[in-house]
């Protein structure tokens, strides 16, 4: 086996979850990082801020063998870890326009940016890094100035999507580079490794332009104002609802700071293009008729501190929802982020709004490739292997079968999770060692410092609340000095607790009496017996035993 | 005003949320209850069981008045309050036959069933209850023998549906009654309470049906055993899946208590028929040809302690997955139940399986009517006044809108949630006075002993863990006797936290050097803000100081 021929490829995240998508690809000493992407934690995952890729594991014995890395888009699955890959490692970055200007502004924010080598690229570049060249072509997504790459090595041709889909008649009039797709194929692709997120879609997904037909419709039965909610880096989003605002005679405002600061960076980039009569200030709006009027903001996933968010519950400090608003949430709730969703609908309802969401009107398209998408993409590139990115295992598993249904054979479908590694050699593909692929947790200030163990502790706690009980003991007499304190938070109600507090305190009297020795085990147990038997529910319970 | 002639319709529950319904007719000093129903609590709603709805506020001065309790059919959010709501109210119970074989298992658990005076009731019949004249008229759902009534009162008939769809083809061949639907429209209806859970699906929910094609082409392609998952109450699933065994020459075996139970009842009261030879025990199916077995089975919810919970999880006891098995869901993920079921889903493809599931094929379909079927009953009924009922403020409101598109008067529709008492005299409907419509919590063996404010301290618990403190101060000198002791849990892994242990006491005694006064109030502030500055967190912090 030849040594020097062999490409490694080390999935580090968004295989077999959907979120903190991380490649490494290693050839001999070097290291290509493709993306660095951040998750939201799960409704159960309590008190987590996000969770980042385990990129340590790896790389921290070869952090010096990184040439660059790669971000394919601005979006915070594939750009919201680098922060904390920065600390480790140092190399340049490469990536296109917009996406650079998304990670100066998160790199500004942690007081990175002067350690951040950038070097902007264009889609249809080549680019040599180390010994990989690598070709960076348009996709359209859900966010402009997407790129995939097709990865030359002396092993092979590997291309890599990123988030794609194959949009038509895309906003920025710039489709997916079908031609550099069928070039990479003459070539000869030896792996792909395409995104998933949508396999499970039948069809093809809309194009970004139906959108144009349900915000007219809004725009012509609106009586008053319109909110359009969505999220900051929708910038296509604006310039359509811009569109509509000038084809029907409205002004359009931008509120929220990233909203705001996204429009002027994609405006002074030349992404989204309106003239300067269209747009006004907050302030401005307000003072106008309502019937002139568009908002535009952030909050379309229903997060309580999102202008969406606080105009739902009240809390806005600007301005409120007037009776006869018509709101707009163009977006898809986040799969198990339902509930914030539509708790944030009714409450629009409630305040006299009309609510224009996804369920009712298609005033929202995702930003991924569906099934014939896949397919097409599958016969465009005509890999030898297919290596399923970007989704949880389901996902992988069924854009597995789609490949199996284009005829590709079942044993060059490589469908595998985080940590398991992948080598290229000879022309066939192998599976070589496993490495951790876990969650890095983020929680305040720490990395790490929170694991699973921790979130079950937070869960138990959260269960039944707690009750710490504080005794202080005669040491000569053995007896209680004074009453027990005891303090419940999460327990039940104030209202309630009485009998259930003078119920304890009969119960450590008595284990005080019978007590031969371990006092605070004992009280323990006694306590969380009594209070499973009067209330069947078991709060964490501390007991403090103070003897003198 | 005739104040004989007033019948007031008092919303008690499932108006402006999925789940917990529950309405009261009252007519003089008659009480007519329709349905109390269980919601299950949202992802934020910690440690709470399940919620039901606060009859007590409007019941406890007028449980005398109850004349007669109904329940539509036999699902959770319409039964699953029953046994709360007895022990307050006496009163007959009607109900169809399966509905009182569920409510027989429900009030036997709940060694209640020698209190309930249960009156069983065909669909077609009329039953006179106080001054309530109730015909029953059959309806199709998820779940047999469900009902909807008409109530003739002296102030006019009011239609309430239940849950119901139109069916033209259901399993049990007995569609909706639409004759007696068009009956009442003869007499002239009042006012309409109807389902409005699917009001934002346009179309047609497809008939039962439906799914037997998919369950073909499933058993056609598997090669190995085939599990079907689907809740317990789903008879109808267990029909067509015995009869897709049947087609293929498999045998069913079903397993799971609640399962077994409902197919059994099922069968004694004739809604399953299928062959003695056809069905064989789970240890029977355990020693047959993979390609010979059914298995049904609970669990299409994700539910960690149901059978599919724990094959996921690998912690079944009496058998578990084997490669090649062939595993179908039957059922839709309960909004905001997302994640569970498809944590499940890919933990059983880890585990060799594959998964058919909703995305994938249309192996389930809604027990609600969608916006074609709701138009459809506005049209057969004729009513003066629409009142939407179970769903969301959003799905009434959107059931609002389906009504002014067949032509209601907007005036006559009457969108309004729990609590928002109505009238309906000489004729005309009116708004009265509005009671708590509120949740109250079911925690372990409380009821109503854990409210918003606790599951708020619930959250915070559960945001980054507690802290306790433990002083011992020797009153003479004012310093510390010993360390102070520290426990932590749900805060940040032992691993990391000496450092943060020493500084904590490190802040302790600085604090004690120069305290005035309020030693636990300055002690608490220190270390909170301690612990803020090094972790950015705020753990919930006890501090108990004892002296002597």
């Amino acid at each position: 086996m030849n040594k020097n021929k062999i490409l490694r490829i080390i999935p580090i995240g968004g295989l077999g979850e959907v979120g903190k998508n991380m490649t490494l690809y290693e050839y001999g000493n070097n290291i290509l990082i493709v993306d660095a992407g951040l998750m939201f934690p799960e409704n159960d995952m309590l008190g987590i801020d996000y969770i980042i890729p385990d990129f340590e594991h790896y790389l921290k014995d070869k952090r010096d063998q990184v040439r660059g890395m790669i971000f394919t888009h601005g979006h915070e699955d594939h750009i919201g870890a680098v922060q904390h890959l920065l600390e480790m490692v140092n190399a340049p970055i490469y990536a296109t326009k917009l996406t650079l200007g998304l990670l100066e502004v998160k790199l500004s924010r942690y007081g990175m940016l002067a350690k951040a080598d950038l070097r902007p690229v264009n889609a249809g570049e080549q680019i040599s890094i180390g010994p990989f060249t690598v070709d960076f072509f348009h996709v359209c997504h859900s966010i402009p100035d997407g790129v995939g790459l097709g990865i030359e090595t002396p092993a092979g041709l590997v291309v890599h999507t990123g988030d794609y889909k194959f949009d038509h008649t895309p906003v920025d009039n710039w489709p997916t580079d079908y031609a550099k797709l069928a070039e990479f194929a003459q070539r000869g692709v030896l792996a792909l490794l395409a995104d998933s997120t949508n396999a499970t879609e039948p069809g093809w997904t809309p194009s970004e332009r139906t959108i144009e037909g349900a915000l007219d419709q809004v725009f012509e039965t609106a009586k008053g104002r319109i909110l359009v909610a969505t999220f900051a880096s929708l910038i296509s989003r604006m310039q359509q609802v811009a569109d509509a605002a000038e084809r029907h005679g409205r002004k359009i405002a931008f509120t929220g700071r990233s909203m705001v600061e996204n429009m002027n960076m994609a405006r002074s980039l030349g992404y989204v293009d309106f003239p300067e009569r269209l747009v006004i200030t907050l302030e401005q709006s307000l003072t106008m008729p309502d019937n002139q009027v568009v908002l535009m903001c952030t909050g379309a996933q229903g997060e309580p501190r999102s202008i969406m968010g606080r105009l739902a519950n009240g809390t806005n400090r600007k301005f409120d929802i007037r009776e006869g608003d018509t709101i707009v949430l163009s977006s898809q709730p986040i799969p198990g982020n339902e509930e914030p969703v539509y708790r944030t609908i009714n409450q629009l309802f409630r305040r006299g709004a009309d609510v224009i969401y996804e369920a009712i009107a298609p005033i929202h398209v995702s930003g991924h490739a569906s099934q014939e998408e896949i397919k097409l993409l599958l016969h465009l590139v005509r890999p030898k292997y297919l290596i399923p990115i970007h989704g949880e295992l389901r996902m992988l598993k069924q854009h597995a079968k789609l490949a199996k249904e284009v005829g590709m054979p079942k044993e060059n479908i490589c469908v595998v999770e985080n940590g398991q590694i992948i080598e290229l050699v000879n022309g066939e593909l192998q599976l070589a060692e496993r490495i951790p692929g876990d969650y890095i947790f983020v929680d305040g200030s720490g990395v790490g410092d929170v694991d699973r163990s921790i979130v079950r502790e937070r869960e138990s706690l959260a269960q039944d609340g707690i009750v710490v009980i504080n005794l202080v003991i005669d040491d000569q007499t053995g007896q209680l000095n004074g009453d027990p304190q005891i303090i419940t938070r999460g327990f039940i109600l104030m209202d309630e607790m009485q009998p259930i507090l003078d119920g304890v305190k009969t119960r450590i009297q008595e284990t005080l009496r019978s007590s031969d020795g371990n006092l605070q085990g004992q009280v323990l147990r006694a306590v969380k017996s009594y209070l499973y038997e009067e209330t069947k529910r078991s709060p964490y319970i501390v007991v403090n035993i103070n003897r003198f």
